[in-house]
This record gives structure tokens, C-alpha cells and sequence, in this order.
């Protein structure tokens, strides 16, 4: 018997997988939440059939999502990351030496429990209760509203904005993300495929832009989003990546991130300049 | 009805989109030929069942496979590009000021025919019979077998190492192909994924860097090929891509390629190095 898993990912274009077994199905009180384990990713996990994460190739998102941002901040000590249930995230923001605390707000207490359960290479950090890590199940636009000048660095690790995700691509979680910041601070999301999701791009970087000094685009390959390219918008109050000293730089272990590509991510294609004009 | 197609890039990952009408469907001596006008990408040609190229995202692997090399030479005057059927390649090829002679040898005249007929945006080189242009239907293994001293750049656009494309993907092949070159000529060849077919791509590093004293990869973003990162090797007699001044480089009129491009696309994850070592 072939099982296949196919996420549309949008109503034309479809990504299938090939399944060996389902090894969790369930609904929060947010959404549906599967782990299956795939042939060609490995174990997935899968949020109301929407491919989030995989054991194979997670490491490029949670790696770019992190150390971009982190290596562009001098010395982040204090850092926020909204959303990111699967644990990847802190993972990766918990190896810089200078952090001294990890608060990571998820609104859905059950995708933490599963990815502790059935993704424990990418929720180590969850699962050991790092020192570092305060792990709140929250609304992380509610705790960016009672915070003020707090943070050196916010991710946004947020799944589509569609869902329990919508409320983090608004121009009023923005503002209160810029309050929460510190004056240095340093703000992420991840904003979805240059090729596919062009309005959301535009929309995002022309608010961010609009509150932020320095708005920047970086991309990274992940064979699992739509097109196989994904961006990040960074928005910063002080700090230009580009001119960044990478000579700087700690090994931190990583299987994608590195010195060369701490800049190199951020050069765009002519066709994605055009978008950000 | 929806119709959808499904490319199966491996046997357990498929990449389906919904087409909008089949607009031609044959059998050459060497393959199936197919055009489809497909929702998300568009006038898409299909080969023995695999997307070869789109109207939407042509313009990433044409420049790419094109414009990385040229821009390497300091004054590429004849190039020779095996494959290429649809065009695409020496539209980009032609646009160097100082090429003064591409021959194209497609061993499929049938591919050049149905591009010319349905994908015109790609094939305009070849329907206008482009002056620099001299177009052979032939067998590109032994026309480089035939050449000594003769090319500056040698450009392999290839279909996958199955079918018509598996000789190119060959020690004896590269022999050739060192020999056609002059002694400052540059070898690419596209060579499918960094994250998929990672096997393949070894073993040709491992064949061009016995032959080439300057061997590299590159990467670019297309998302209608597996993983939606695609590498090209290129080996180079005498001039390093790194060392080139960008600063030197006119205005191609590219959507894709551009002079940070031009030395970011060999920046490499840790992953892919690790993979050459």
C-alpha cells in the first residue's frame, strides 16, 4: 500500500510526500496537528495540513530564523521568540554565549507537548527545560502589549497567516513589537516564499519600514515551504547587518548558517528588489 | 474538472500543478515531449514526464547557467552550448557584447520545434535565427569530441542524467570537454539538487576537479525543480569566479542575475561544503 500526503500549498500547486506512518493526529484547541513520518523528510509535523517542519531539513529555518538576527545584535542578552511550538527556535537562540534569557510565548500548548513527544531532535531545548528558556503557553500579542523597552531581539516564528497566525501580520502587533524592543533592538518574522506569497511581502516590509530605521530581506532554501525559497524580514532599530563584522563570529555548530552566509543571504534577486521598491 | 500533473521527483516526492489545457503532446525519437499551460507556473515544457522549464521561472536557470560563466571570462567570444533545446540558454548567451559565435547542439530537433512553437518567450533566439547563433542538430558528446582549443565557454543544459542526458554526466565526456576549451576556458553544467541528488553531485565535483584546477558550485533559487535549489559546477582552466571584478560588469537586463549575485550564488551552507570535502 502507497500512502501520500499531499499539502496544497496554494490552490494550484501541491507538495506531495510519500508516508511510511502517522504517528499522531490530533485537534487543539486551535487546530488540527499531525506527525507523520515521511519518506523523503522524515518525521513531519503538520498543522492543519500545512507542512511545518521536518526532521531533514528543519535546520536551515530554525538556523536562519535565529543566528541572523542574533549575529547581527552585538550582545543580545534578552530575547523574545513568538510562536515556534516545535522548539527549534530556542534551540538555536540558547547556543549564543551572550543570551541570558530565552521567553518563548505559544499559544498552542499541545503542539509543544507533540513536538516533545515525537520531534525530540528539534525540541530538545523544550524537553531538557533549558536554564535559559521561560516557556509560556500564551498569546504572544498580548505579552509584546505589556512589555516596553524589554527585549534586544523578537522572533517571529509564526506558521501562515492564516489561523492562529494572523494576528502576528498586522501593523498593530508591529507597533507593539517596536515598544517591546529595547532602542538597539532587533525584530524577525518569518514572511513566507518570494516566488508565491508576493502581496504579504510587500505588505509587511512597507509597514516594518514605516516603524523601523533599517528593514531588511534575507532568503534561505528550505525544500519544504512553497518554492523551495523562503525570506525573513528583519527590522532593527540600530544595528545593519551589512555591516556587521562576521570575523566576530562564534561557531555555533550549524549544518546552513555561517560566516559567508550571515551577508549573503541578504543580496535579492533583480525580481525581488522590484517587489520591495 | 480540475486537471492536475504530478512530476514524481523522486519516487516518494511529487510536485502536482493544475493545468489549465495540454497544448501539445508527442514523441520525438528520444523522448516525450509535452507543453502544458499549467495555473501556477504558466506555459510549462515537459520531458519523459519531467518539468523542464516554465514561462514563470525560466528566467532563474537560463541566467544563471549563462551569465555565472560569461561574466567569469574576461572576453568570451565562442561558446558552445550542448542541450538548451528550448532556447533559453543562448538568449542569455547573445546578450554578451563580446560573444561572437554560440553554436547550439540539441541532439532533439523535435524540442527546438515545439519550443519555437509554443514557448516563444524563451525560444526568441532561435525563431529569429539570432546572427551569433549557429544551431546543430546533433549529438553534443561528439561534437566536443571533434574540437580541440576551440571554445572559451562550454555550457552543458541538460535534461536529468536519465534518457538523452546520461553521457554528459561522464568522465570521458569531461575529457572532451577540457580539450574543446582553449586554455582559459570555463566548463558549468547544471547539476540538479544539493538537497536531492547529492550523489550525482559528488561524483561529478570529484570528476571536474581532477580534470580543472578551479572547481565550484553555485546555486540558485528555481522553484519548479526538486527542492527548489538547484546547483551548477563549473571548472575553469585559469580565471576564478571569486577574483572577477563585478565592477566590470554591464547591464544584461536580467530579473535574476546581478553583480552581488554574481559572487554570492558559490556562498555555500555548511552542508554543501561538507558534501565536496
Amino acid at each position: 500500500m502507497e500512502l501520500w500526503m499531499t499539502e496544497y500549498q496554494t490552490p494550484h500547486l501541491g507538495l506531495s510526500v510519500r508516508v511510511k506512518e502517522t504517528l499522531y493526529s490530533g485537534q487543539s484547541d486551535y487546530q488540527t496537528i499531525a506527525v507523520v513520518d515521511s519518506e523523503p523528510f522524515g518525521r513531519m509535523l503538520v498543522l492543519d495540513g500545512v507542512f511545518q517542519t521536518s526532521v531533514a531539513d528543519e535546520f536551515v529555518y530554525h538556523e536562519m530564523i535565529a543566528h541572523v538576527p542574533l549575529c547581527t545584535h552585538p550582545n543580545p542578552k534578552r530575547v523574545l521568540v513568538i510562536g515556534g511550538g516545535d522548539g527549534g527556535t530556542v534551540r538555536e537562540v540558547v547556543k549564543h554565549p551572550s543570551v541570558e534569557q530565552v521567553v518563548m510565548v505559544e499559544i498552542d500548548g499541545m503542539v509543544v507537548d507533540v513536538a516533545k513527544r515525537y520531534l525530540p531532535e528539534i525540541s530538545e531545548a523544550l524537553i531538557a527545560g533549558h536554564p535559559k528558556l521561560d516557556l509560556r503557553i500564551d498569546d504572544g500579542i498580548r505579552h509584546v502589549q505589556e512589555k516596553h523597552d524589554y527585549y534586544d531581539v523578537i522572533i517571529v516564528d509564526c506558521s501562515d497567516p492564516i489561523g492562529p497566525g494572523t494576528g502576528l501580520f498586522n501593523y498593530d502587533f508591529y507597533q507593539s513589537a517596536r515598544q517591546a524592543l529595547k532602542s538597539d533592538g532587533i525584530f524577525v518574522q518569518q514572511t513566507e516564499s518570494p516566488f508565491v506569497h508576493t502581496d504579504l511581502i510587500k505588505r509587511v516590509w512597507g509597514e516594518l519600514s514605516s516603524l523601523f530605521p533599517i528593514t531588511k530581506l534575507y532568503l534561505a532554501a528550505i525544500p519544504l515551504y512553497p518554492s523551495g525559497t523562503h525570506c525573513f524580514t528583519m527590522a532593527s532599530k540600530r544595528y545593519d547587518p551589512l555591516e556587521f563584522e562576521t570575523d566576530k563570529m562564534v561557531d555555533l555548530g550549524t549544518k546552513y548558517h555561517n560566516r559567508e552566509i550571515q551577508k549573503s543571504c541578504f543580496v535579492l534577486p533583480n525580481f525581488i528588489k522590484e517587489l520591495l521598491k
